[in-house]
């Protein structure tokens, strides 16, 4: 099976390595090419477009940062050849130069309403689509032990479990395309909203006069803490956020659900209260640090 | 050594039952006598007051509803004979008949300036004090494994530790008299946020067309859902809030909470969004219902 | 000058009747015809769909309910024809239709990047255009005094000022294209917050046992309040919501300021709040009243 | 009428000098010393304590920061002499020192319930009892122009209305004791909702590239902003946050409501947003400027 591979960020370029313990030749992509470097050296052949990349593959993986990241690889941007006011099909867009009945895995966290969007488009070329982000972090990615969460088409997951086996140890398929991506948001939407209130529960305790260990202790140990929070500890006792998931992505994803909760009406009341208190981090400059750095929000300044 | 136990609710009671297996003839108190006869039958002694209650004990337990129900049980209430504005010592009051030296143990769940308050006034009285708030419900109460969150000198509570043990599986001493209670308040402030917060990502997943009970299977078991949700599953999936805690005192522990910010100058941004939240349930008429009626909040009513 | 005019609600009837007074023979459509009678009484021109309507005219208006509705009259629908899986130009789009070097000015409340869009898709096919919503309910569009924010060229909006001061009192010019509709958005924002928060304090104060009539004369006779507010007071009093400006249509105001602020990283504390009061005031069963009826969604429900 | 003046802070101080121009010999009472001096020099009496300044007077008015430092002035404080653990009478409390059927006028803002037990603490020693906090700020304080909400029986009122004339321009009466107080509340709320919002509103249109100036004309001149915040243009183009009323009293008030809403079941969304951004900005090091720099919570940083 010929496979493509778009985008080697902390995420990509590990799900991509692991790939590649089966099909070493697989084809990579990515805007900066020293990324693709211990791939290629392994066997993968590096193209120099998406076009390019996803020539005679049989599926094709996207793995980027933002919804206009994939619009613009699989449909092109307006600047390379688009012709409407709305970024319409470009020169390099992969999606008309894929092969007839190929496969694309959208692994990207974006939300519902555009993964339907690229499923759409997938459909009118007579191609087929699954939106398969995943939960998870670097080290996670690293070792193949992810969680995808699939939306499509049944057989089509079928066919390409096999692949996904190798980057992740479980993969539920949620429903319909969109699906994957809706339940990624929501579990973002989780991830944000317990590191928001955790943090804020601590330097709540602090200011009453409790030691932080001590806090600490008391609430990873207790049931009201998310298992995940653990791994967070030593950031907020060392007061260095090394990042693996950065605060700007964060606030990127809260701010999808915002937009998906307008569309269905749902209320967020904790959500947006969380989407302010990383809006107003982003302001104080920790966009770039790991996103539990949301903790010195509440922490920094004095009375 | 001998007991008294004032306050027989539902965790009051259970914990009292533990103490009795050790000291079947401990003195109970409840204003409703009725909750007080399985005790009674098994050999405690049944006070007519608090102030009788406590003749001659040696340690005093409280397992009260609220600041003001502490404070009458311990100074009075004002029309019982106080004498100033504000509730000074009434006749009924237990602490000025309690015997010289003797420990009162508070494990109601109140705000710490308050605890220190009662600290003082045992204090002034040659009394000791320790406020010991419980983590757990009904379940963990019954079966002797709350755990208990400490405030007061360790050589009181080394004194009374073997009988938190008879309760409790775990005792953790925080520091000075009121940081077991400010412990207790952090503990319950990550409750209340985890339960709204899971309940507006399960409503949204569904607003977005997810089925519920994959959305449920994916947060439950995967790290961004705490521990304690597992055990709410059933009551949202049946609709049946059978009470464990009531949404109501849920919204008196985010208030008490919200009050001790407002004097150490904290901020409570998600914590303030979740009390709204609750005073909205409460308002829809949901307060005797177990707090994960919460989710009722997001998913009643139509577009 | 020929002049069309696309979409005649409560708002869109009463302009274009405004302007029917300097030119009796406009064209006119609208979905559902019967809006059109009473101007096509007056000698105004009824045309079957958008894109007849805009034949031969120099300046053509839009006041429509939504950036969907605004982007199917101006580039038409998938289903109509479009071509791709966003929408594009469909048949009965007017954009295409139009007389070159004509100017489009758009009055609906959208949001400026959508706005910004449609300029450029302007541009493309050799048309000018202006954004200018308006500020103002139904009774100033029927006396002409309205208030106009526009943005676009100074040269374009001085060409049509004239017919702008038909329907309006105040015609802003705030900057490039995109810029009234960002100052509309603002506009509403201040709106919906003052509104909430206005309903809020009402609610609350006579939670704490004040006369409702001596809250409304002190805050309404105070400078805390909007003026706008005056006239929303018989309304609460009387529980009767007639509506002018429809609660449902404020939420999708805020929704697409939260989308703008997700953009610019503007932080909107307070604003996502009123966001979610609305949210749930929609799911209680509101929308369709007056967003004056926000003040139920505080008041309803009993303790 | 022999009148005592408690309290000569920026208001205060203003207040006491308009009682003066018909009492000129009016009892005045200042912890610092040196803002009584403009008054002494005019013919006023400086007492050395409260107690002392209340001697002999028909009418005491007090105006004091918050309700600690009004308890402590009526009833004393515990190291002066109390005898319990919470605060009960000391030595130099005014209330004991109060000739029989005096009338005592707190303008102090403070929350209702408060007031409620410092009018019963008054009538319990045959004293009677007005709340009658003031709306305005130090301009309208020197030109006898605030606003009066008065709270308690209204022949009491009657009494002392020709005084409280020569402060005020209007005075109101809301119902029984703590009435005045709970709608002075329910004003400052008002107050920091409309400073929040619009601070907000203003700085989000700012992120979308609009002018501030062209922003403020338009809010400004609109019917969607509050008339007060006319008065607060200057501040925020400056840049120069000269105090009249300080940031960290507006946080005071609105805790003091969310500790009310606590009370009556209010929901409190927009105001406990607001309350948030107000901890933030204090956090922030803004607490000593006017509350209107809150702004800069919105514009610092960057992205």
């Amino acid at each position: 099976m010929r496979i493509a591979f778009i985008g080697l960020g902390i995420m990509g370029s590990r799900m991509a390595a692991n790939i590649q313990k089966s099909h070493p030749d697989l084809v990579v992509y990515n805007r900066s090419v020293s990324k693709a470097q211990e791939l290629v050296r392994k066997g993968a052949r590096l193209a120099s477009s998406p076009a390019q990349a996803v020539e005679g593959a049989e599926v094709v993986f996207t793995m980027l940062s933002t919804p206009a990241a994939v619009r613009e690889a699989a449909l092109g941007s307006v600047e390379a050849g688009g012709k409407g006011a709305r970024g319409e099909e470009g020169a390099q867009g992969f999606l008309p130069r894929m092969k007839p009945n190929a496969l694309w895995v959208d692994c990207s966290t974006v939300n519902p309403a555009f993964s339907r969007q690229m499923a759409a488009a997938a459909r009118e070329r007579g191609l087929r689509f699954i939106d398969a982000p995943v939960a998870g972090s670097k080290l996670p990615a690293e070792r193949g032990e992810l969680l995808f969460l699939a939306g499509g088409e049944a057989h089509d997951l079928a066919a390409v479990r096999p692949i996904l086996e190798q980057m992740g140890k479980k993969i539920l398929h949620l429903g319909a395309a969109g699906s994957g991506t809706a339940m990624k948001m929501v579990v973002n939407l989780m991830l944000g909203q317990a590191m928001a209130a955790f943090s804020e529960a601590v330097a709540f305790a602090e200011s009453l006069g409790l030691e932080r260990s001590a806090v600490l202790d008391t609430l990873l140990g207790g049931a009201t803490a998310a298992p995940f929070l653990q791994a967070k500890r030593s950031k907020i006792e060392s007061g260095s956020y090394d990042t693996e998931f950065p605060l700007r992505w964060m606030l990127k994803d809260l701010d999808l659900a915002a937009q998906e909760a307008a569309a269905s009406g749902a209320v967020l009341l904790a959500g947006s209260a969380t989407r302010e208190a990383f809006a107003l981090a982003l302001k104080a400059g920790l966009g770039d640090e790991d996103f539990s750095a949301i903790y010195r929000l509440y922490r920094e300044g004095e009375r």
